[in-house]
């Protein structure tokens, strides 16, 4: 199922056109594993076709949603690199890390984090490109890279994207935690919560939301917001939508929503 | 006048140094027609280079901004693509929005945009063009495209040049109202009023700051402020701006700019 | 001491890790002249390399941040453009501050900046190129440049790079004073203060803060946020930082960084 036989740390379930990710350590506060990324790559290729799986929900289990890096992991690492006398493992899997959140940034879903508990380093960078982010208040964000010497390589990148330098710098550079609040205040996550029900009843209408948008439409609008940040690139990236335009305005969606809106009813596609 | 015989979508009235463009087809919302986008396309044409018009303020007549693209031309251009078995009148008059959009972000006068009612589509794109945007806090603002089945093509890249990606993708892939209060803390626009008459007032104060700035510096300025988008060309774009700062500042506007500040008076170009 | 044997226009004091960097001219709001310009570059040219300097604390002496360019010198050099019957007085001086700019927005430290009554045209510019912005709620800010017939040359990209292009056109082009409040509230500074007391505390916080992240990984991690900025580099940008992780991971500071955190102790460069 979704492109995985027994997912070790992933629980998964479809609910309609809505799959259920949950990162499922709790023990360990969702750390992340070469198993559990390796797992989310495979989920994430097995859907990206999948015009039925309309938005992907990621959060975590146990009231945290990821607390970075698995030590173990990075415990083994460790061996490997003195063994071999190179650092081509820490290498493969922190690049791997990198690839990971790309993907997700990617995803022609539409992603919604929810975010509870720690939201820390890699949890931090899988959080900043989700397209719907809803907080808890009392959620611990922070980048605690350079406090324990190493870099938060994979992730700046994508917290830059997601709120640029200006505060991008003063986190990463501090290392400071700060709360849900807070990474409303700045912009890290669209929606702030003060208790679960809150939180939940917002998923519910996030996510009725996205089931009134056309899922061919939301793919391809999507990759041209993703195309917009490309700056350099405006015109091209306008002659490609202008083509776009026509081809969903033309198409079967196009045709049942401009329907829909003329009797006052909703598209079929809501269901 | 400005380019134009007898506008017929427009409203144009010039008030010293201010140039007052009122979409007026109040019986629609103010949706934008093919003719209301030649009109517009020939009025910034024609002010392009007239340094007596410093300021344009864009507005909508009858409480409503603009409520997106016009359904009856949308009709046409289905019967038109039926008929011509292609999508050409489509990809045209889509694509032709986007080079309007583009015309009155580099508009060299400055654009301030009053925002009141729907504020959807198209007239969303247009108001992320503004250099300054004050709003009605019960103004409707959205991104109803993905809703269609349709998307958000000319409009998506100014949304994220304006609010960045990170706000962006939520409004295009949720496709849900919100209002200006909304508008304003998400920063499409700058100031949000509770009444017409803190509005109005506000429109005055804007258009007088504007008057006491100098009419080729505040041109050159624009110019420079757009460049600085392009993060790679840094050093192009300080190289230029010196050039551009002893012609500033050796010109009858730097001179008299500097001669009115020593001898505490309004610059001539205040006036 | 720091590349000057005796500045001008500076006072220079160290303190451990930290090094305070006063603009001294207080009688002329520290108004930016040649003098402080080199004196500036100086100093960070000295400590470019120097890893037991950690942060720069950049403010100004006598309450004041710095109001800009220095009139006197302006005035020189409109006579040298005379004499000389060119501009290229102007140029050099305007595109020397750029660099300035360029110098402080990379320097490997964290700079604070603490910003004080006028924080106005170069002084406004200083401010948008550090890592973390502490103010005074009565803080004046501005760019009055197109009121004197002038532009903020070497000042609006940074501004621009600061808060984006939506907040900056209206800035420049507007030329208006605000405060602090609105400072923090459209992104230039990171935190407001009503008191002087208040913001002494905070700068503590913040350089407690700076001392237990570890000097090489911060530097490292503040050369890989810059490179973040250019987005369509971002695949070459993560490869980079991948290989960067892994030689601070294996590094001493990262070996410290671990084992600090497994002893539940601060690390050695806390001290």
């Amino acid at each position: 199922m979704f492109g995985i036989e027994n997912p070790q740390t992933l629980l998964l379930q479809q609910d309609g056109a809505v799959l259920h990710v949950t990162l499922n350590r709790p023990e360990l506060r969702n750390a992340m594993s070469e198993t559990m990324l390796r797992e989310l790559v495979s989920v994430f290729n097995a859907i990206q076709d999948d015009l039925t799986i309309r938005a992907v929900v990621l959060r975590g289990a146990g009231g945290h949603f990821c607390a970075g890096g698995d030590i173990k992991d990075m415990a083994a690492l460790r061996s490997e690199a003195m063994t071999a006398g190179n650092h081509d493992g820490y290498i493969r899997f922190n690049r791997a890390f990198g690839t990971l959140i790309e993907q997700v940034n990617h995803a022609p879903q539409v992603v919604v984090a929810v975010l509870e508990g720690a939201v820390l380093g890699g949890g931090f960078g899988l959080a900043c490109v989700s397209d719907i982010a809803l907080c808890r208040n009392n959620a611990q964000f922070g980048l605690p890279e350079t406090g324990l010497g190493v870099i938060p390589a994979q992730i700046a990148p994508f917290v830059v994207q997601r709120i640029g330098l200006t505060q991008a710098r003063r986190l990463a550079l501090l290392g400071n935690r700060f709360d849900g609040q807070e990474a409303a205040r700045i912009g890290i996550v669209h929606e702030v919560f003060s208790s679960d029900e809150a939180l939940n009843e917002a998923l519910s209408t996030t996510l009725q939301h996205i089931r009134r948008t056309a899922p061919n439409a939301s793919r391809v609008t999507k990759a041209l917001l993703h195309n917009s940040t490309q700056v350099s690139d405006l015109s091209t990236t306008l002659d490609q939508a202008a083509i776009q335009f026509a081809a969903a305005v033309s198409s079967d969606e196009g045709t049942e929503g401009t329907m829909a809106f003329i009797q006052k009813r909703l598209p079929k596609w809501a269901d």
